[in-house]
């Protein structure tokens, strides 16, 4: 089946202890999109700027993912720009200029609305209603979401939260929505906010899902090098909506695997600038991962 | 087989935001002595003052513990007082009073420097060494540490490397030790050092084992709340050397389940203050969470 995916689509410009790389293809959207095409066909809603270079059209298309719902309009593309610290686990926002983000207005073609998986990658809270809004019943809606949103925008988000099946936050997001610093205490309170499916991602330290069928501790493929993080979280969550989709059975049946999946594929994510080492992959290189990270773990 | 296990004996008065207790039963030793006693016969090396409460001395003998090499010297027994923050994650000494402790001078009743498996629990670097020059080719020695002695006595500790087969740290220590934030790139830094097994702790975050054998990623049981976390790091190794002297085959076939078996003992220890839970434990409680383990981490 196929993963309709929303976000942002941007021009990054990171900053790395080691290196300097303007004006990458980044944002939400664009990572989850590439990470969730290795298993399933997406359709991307976004917007970009008549600055977007071709080569990156070329990009989503090589992927096969669906463009029609990319509008391209008169304008700069949205463009972010940030350093990471030595450590690579904190990063500070140098610059964001929202361009023809700021007026976007995500509009489904005809043919998207019955989509079965819907990624609500992060984006405004706000955006994300206007997208499930134009959505003919979905099969499985999941929603990532960021800090920024718990600041500014946190009404919308909870009014989110009771319409979607899977909330996917980081630990810190988890801890500040909820008030609660023990991630584990913290899991029946982010269920009574309203998704089924909770799952919090920790990093290097791995994620943890929370349903009806109990807790699942998954593991993070163990990386000796960071080269940049950005947007492993939005492929973390793209691969899992991507083999989510692609599987056979219920969603509680396939949703361990799934992400494990997108572990693997973030894990990818953070060798490489941008989306410079996930859009060299094939899926082989996916499977072999995944049965390291089988070896890894067993006992 | 039995586990010969030296380290500190003490007297703990804890305060967390819930609650206060004095004079709990403490030390490395205590916790990693009861913790393997759940699955081997234990030799404990340490040393407490004569007001060290009998009761205490029954709870040992209750494990099995041999106490032949615990020393009873005139004066007070070693007692430690810190307090936790509201997250259970950070912790202040209030008070360190070593009392019989200072002069402390392990030595080994004839009977037990046959003992195979050796844990060097945390204390001084140079008492570990004094305890390992009495042994008589044992089996397989595991030391643990602290930042303490990284800070006070690396030369001492560095030698203890070259010495052992296993070293046991948290990550925090890893990096300190090794000059390397990335605890994946640590690990064959810390190899080069001398142990051919590296264990790193992570707290809630589970552990990673690196051996000739490649890398293990084990899993922490999930707990709602913590109590009391002192000692758990003791826990785990204590539980993980006991397993491991009780399991056919050799030490690479048994290591991921004696760090697993581990895990669920310090995942006890948690649950209460001092050694409170631990001591109530028997072998199914343990069997019971290592097959919920299994559970939680299958996929």
């Amino acid at each position: 089946m196929s993963v309709l995916i929303v976000g942002s689509t941007a021009l990054d410009s990171i900053k790395t202890p080691k290196a300097e790389n303007p004006r990458l293809l980044g944002g939400s959207a664009s990572h989850a999109a590439v990470a969730a095409s290795f298993f399933s066909p997406v359709k991307m809603i976004g917007v970009v700027g008549d600055d977007f270079p071709k080569r990156y059209l070329q990009l989503y298309r090589r992927h096969g993912i669906d463009l029609a719902g990319l509008q391209v309009r008169p304008g700069k593309t949205f463009h972010w720009s940030g350093e990471y610290e030595e450590n690579m686990n904190r990063r500070r926002t140098l610059k964001t200029e929202l361009g023809v983000f700021e007026t976007f207005t995500p509009t489904l073609p005809a043919a998207h609305k019955q989509t079965p998986f819907v990624l609500l990658a992060n984006i405004a809270p706000s955006l994300q209603h206007h997208v499930l809004d134009q959505m003919e019943r979905p099969k499985f809606v999941a929603a990532d979401t960021m800090d920024l949103w718990l600041n500014i925008a946190l009404d919308d988000l909870l009014r989110l939260l009771k319409r979607i099946d899977a909330l996917i936050l980081n630990d810190g997001e988890a801890a500040q929505l909820t008030n609660e610093t023990n991630v584990i205490a913290a899991l029946p309170k982010l269920h009574k906010l309203g998704p089924r499916y909770v799952i919090v991602k920790k990093g290097e330290h791995g994620s943890i899902l929370s349903s009806a069928a109990g807790v699942f501790i998954a593991p993070a493929y163990p990386l000796r090098k960071v080269v940049d993080p950005t947007g492993a979280g939005d492929s973390f969550a793209g691969g899992m909506m991507g083999y989510l989709a692609s599987a056979k059975g219920t969603v509680e049946d396939a949703v361990r695997r799934a992400m494990i999946y997108g572990s693997v594929v973030a894990s990818f994510c953070c060798e490489g600038f941008g989306l410079n080492r996930t859009t060299r992959l094939g899926r082989a290189d996916i499977e072999r991962r995944v049965r390291q990270l089988e070896k890894l773990a067993a006992f």
